[in-house]
C-alpha cells in the first residue's frame, strides 16, 4: 500500500512528442511511481497492439488529427529510470474510435494529469513473454 | 504541484444533462481545480471534434442509449468560474465504440468521481488556435 | 466528501479472471469505496450494454486477445460485500475500438490502480430499472 504524493496538473506545449514529454517531467520531477490521465488531440499517433506469438507490438499508425477520448497509464522504475506506460482511446472526425498501447503522438493540445504514488516499489524486468513487467501480486 | 482536496463518489439524477449537472456541483462546492471521472449510460450524446482550420468543433449527434465505456476530464476557471473539460468513449449497442469532446448528454446512469487539486491555478484564457486553453508549461 | 484512504498499484497474474481477482483483493484489504483503473491486455472479453426496456444486460462476446485502452470503475457496497463496478474500451489487432461494461475477462497482462475513498457510504440496492444502484445525489 502506498500513499499520494505530488499531484500535477498541466498543458504540455504544442507540438511536442507526448510520451517522451512527459517522461521528461517524470526524470525532472523524480517521480518513480504513479499514474498518468490526459485529454487533448494528437496529430499522428502511433498505437501498439501486442503480438503475443511474435513477442512484438504490430504498430498501427493513424494519419491526421485524433481526440484524446481517454488516455491513462501508469510510472514506475525501468533500466533504473521512470518510465511511462500509456494506453489511449482516439476518436477521428466521425467520432469512430481506435484503442491500444500509446508508442507516440505529437500534441496539438494535450492536458496531463500526474499524481505521485509514494511508498510502494515498482520496477519493470523483461520477461519470458517479450514484456517488461513487475513481479506479479498474488492473493 | 498541488495536493489533494475533497473527494466525491455520487450518482446523478436520471434525466440531467451531464456537464451542466457536474458544473452546478463543482460551483456548489467551489471547486476551482481537479479531475473527473465517470461510467454510466447516456442518452443522445453529442461529442466535438476540433476542425483546426476552421477553429470550432464539428458536432457528431449520436441517436439513441449509449454505455460510458470511459469518461475523464478536468476542472479549472474559465471567466472567473468552474469549468469542466471532458471527453468520452461511448459503446454502442454492438460494443462499437465513438470517442470525443464530450459537449452534452441526458443522464440514464452516471456514477461520478471528482477530486479536487488544491495549490494549483489554472486559467482558461482564449489562444490564437481559437481553444480556451492553460498556459503552457514549459520543461 | 470523503478523503483518500490506502493506494495500491499492482500486477494481477496472467491466467486469472480481472473482475473476479480484483473483488478478491477489495475483500481481502476491505476496501469499501473507491475507484478502479487498469491498463494491459485481455482474452475473450464479454462486454454488456444494458438494454433499458428489457432490464438486462446484452452481452458481445469478444473473440481473441485485446489491448485494455481504457480501464475505469468505481468500489461501493452491495449485498455487504465490496462490489467493483468497471467499463471497459477494447482495442483489436487493428486499433479498432469496443467498449461497454465489462462483465468478464481473462488476464494476459492487467496493470491495476486502485485508490481507497474513506468517510462516504455507498451502497448499491436494485432499482424499478433493473440496475442496482447508489441513491441519487440531488443538488
Amino acid at each position: 500500500m502506498g500513499s499520494i504524493g505530488g499531484v500535477y496538473l498541466f498543458r504540455i506545449p504544442e507540438g511536442e512528442e507526448f510520451i517522451s514529454y512527459v517522461t521528461k517531467f517524470l526524470e525532472k520531477e523524480d517521480i518513480k511511481a504513479g499514474v498518468v490521465k490526459a485529454v487533448g488531440t494528437l496529430r499522428n499517433p502511433k498505437i501498439g497492439y501486442f503480438l503475443e506469438k511474435e513477442k512484438r507490438y504490430k504498430i498501427n499508425e493513424l494519419e491526421g488529427t485524433y481526440e484524446i477520448a481517454s488516455l491513462m497509464g501508469n510510472i514506475s522504475i525501468k533500466d533504473g529510470k521512470p518510465f511511462l506506460h500509456v494506453h489511449v482511446v482516439l476518436g477521428d472526425e466521425e467520432g469512430v474510435a481506435y484503442g491500444g498501447h500509446l508508442i507516440e503522438g505529437e500534441v496539438f493540445v494535450a492536458e496531463v494529469f500526474v499524481m505521485e504514488i509514494v511508498g510502494v516499489e515498482l520496477e519493470r524486468k523483461m520477461r519470458e513473454n517479450g514484456l517488461a513487467l513487475w513481479d506479479e501480486m498474488r492473493l
